[in-house]
């Protein structure tokens, strides 16, 4: 069986995206292991070559039929919003422009099954809204052009996996934000993504809310009367799932292999877990859409742009991660 | 110069603690290494002696001078509470009564300089109380027989060092919790500490409270209206103290040396960055005291008590940093 085709969006033309996406391709030859495909204009590839020093023939192709073996090439999909270098490290609309266009079409071509995942490079929100762009982020990018409801995001660090039950609130509104409904919607909807993941009968952890998990109401009341009670009552209906389990020590446990999931409670609580576990190899996962888009847990960095000082581990992750899950993905569905 | 004498108390007889302090000692030879004296009941060591299959001499002193650099025998000053085997994984009043008898000897021991440093195995509070000991925990009991206002913890694991403004509080209590006269208090303690440990010229970095540091108010106020002001203020008075950093950005950063300590705001955010990044190898330090006390992170594990399936690492890490930082600690204050 062929492995998956991959497609590649360079994020931002002014910040470390297309620096990553070569270094991660030719200098650590990718490229060489992996089948893939760049959408971004030729020039931005260009300036990216010139900015790391690497070589290498950038391949223009239209359709998935033209991918060749040949991998010291960059196969691109160029989608000619840009034609000359950019300056770094500033917003520019021409930018948000082109991250737009090369996202969009890198969804139409997964939509289309003319690739089987995508690895993102990080974009820069006001570049994005200056260049028109009506959504938000790439995530927004692709629930809108999906029409997918629901895109659930998943953070990996080797065997660490964790969801989130509310993101970006404010840390005294999570107690408040937290009900039965959305647990009991969660568990399943997490238990059914890792199985997509190829785990085989996953048990997901609820991590608690309250330091020692509220140590019997003692500091903290959520773990007893609401979170212990939807877990029995989920169990009750055949769900693998435990907890609550302090958050000191469940991120601990999964990433030893003794939970195939953590859903977090909010926000920092797994972001703590896995960036502090591994800074540079979490890779996010975007599930709920037609396709596997993975992502850098990084932003674009402009202050380091263009010098080839950045990191390119975890864009690295990001497509052996995608090359890894893109066919359990489309098959799970 | 003599290496210090450090004391180590088994804490709960029907525990991990004396199995996991005969280990260390024992089984990977920092009896050798180190100059440490146990403080325990001598059937207490007898029985983790059989338990883990270990073989070494009991010698019991009653003066620092009596320690011998023979380095296979365990040295022991025997509070003589129990005097026969205990029933392990069991809450016992004996066995708190034991636990308080050898803690206080240390302390004593320690007020009068016979020991320089005190490592302390896990007690089980229930034990401790049954036993009719006033004070909750290792903590309470050193503040309470030391006459110390100030008893500071700091987890330590590699370079990242990790202090609490809030710690047993409920989740959704955090944020009110937090006012500009407790942080203005805890920066120069912090900064005071980590000078104590022989840092130079340390840095101190305030987490934030929200996600992203609540990304100018969006997910969040405290950061802009009360984090950040507090911090301009102590820069302002020559204090090295930087943020608010974003809670998933800044245990990374001072792992990798970028600043000397983090203040975290509430207990799981720096339990869950030191415990997911190594969980056996975090080690709580309390400062504030005459003398240094470190101590595991981990409890009595009454399910595996006995069994000689306890991971000594803690253990060892603990009785490690008390020999590095015992010195210091006694010539800081």
């Amino acid at each position: 069986m062929k492995s998956p085709l991959i497609g590649i969006t360079v994020g931002d033309p002014a910040g470390i995206g297309p620096e990553i996406v070569v270094n991660a391709l030719i200098k650590h030859a990718l490229n060489r292991s992996h089948r893939l495909v760049v959408f971004a204009d030729r020039s931005v590839i260009q300036q990216a070559l010139d900015q790391t020093g690497q070589h290498a023939e950038i391949v223009e192709i239209g359709h998935p039929d033209e991918y060749t073996p040949d991998r010291d090439a960059i196969h691109l999909v160029n989608g000619q919003v840009l034609d000359g270098p950019v300056q770094m490290g500033l917003i520019q609309a021409a930018c948000g422009r082109s991250v737009y266009q090369h996202v969009a079409l890198a969804i139409e071509w997964a939509m289309q099954e003319r690739i089987d995942a995508i690895a993102t490079a990080p974009l820069q929100k006001e570049s994005l809204k200056a260049g028109g762009c009506p959504h938000l982020d790439h995530t927004a990018i692709c629930k809108a052009l999906t029409r997918s409801d629901d895109a659930t995001t998943l953070f990996m660090v080797d065997r660490l996996r964790v969801f989130f039950l509310t993101r970006h609130i404010p840390l005294r509104d999570i107690a408040d934000a937290i009900d039965e409904k959305l647990l009991t919607e969660a568990i399943p909807r997490c238990l059914g993504y890792l199985e997509m993941l190829g785990l085989e009968k996953p048990n997901l952890a609820v991590a608690a809310l309250n330091p020692h998990g509220g140590e019997d109401g003692l500091f903290g009341t959520e773990e007893r009367d609401l979170i212990a009670p939807v877990i029995l009552k989920m169990q009750g209906k055949g769900y693998r799932v435990e907890g609550p389990v302090p958050g000191d020590s469940v991120f601990h446990l999964a990433h030893e292999g003794i939970f195939s999931g953590v859903l977090s409670l909010y926000h920092d609580q797994g972001h703590i877990a896995t960036k502090t576990l591994d800074f540079y190899r979490t890779v996010s996962l975007t599930l709920g859409l037609p396709f596997l888009r993975t992502s850098v847990d990084h932003g674009t960095a402009f202050n380091i742009a263009g010098k080839n000082k950045a990191n390119e581990t975890s864009m690295i992750e990001a497509i052996r991660c995608a090359d890894q899950y893109a066919f359990q993905i489309r098959q799970g569905r």
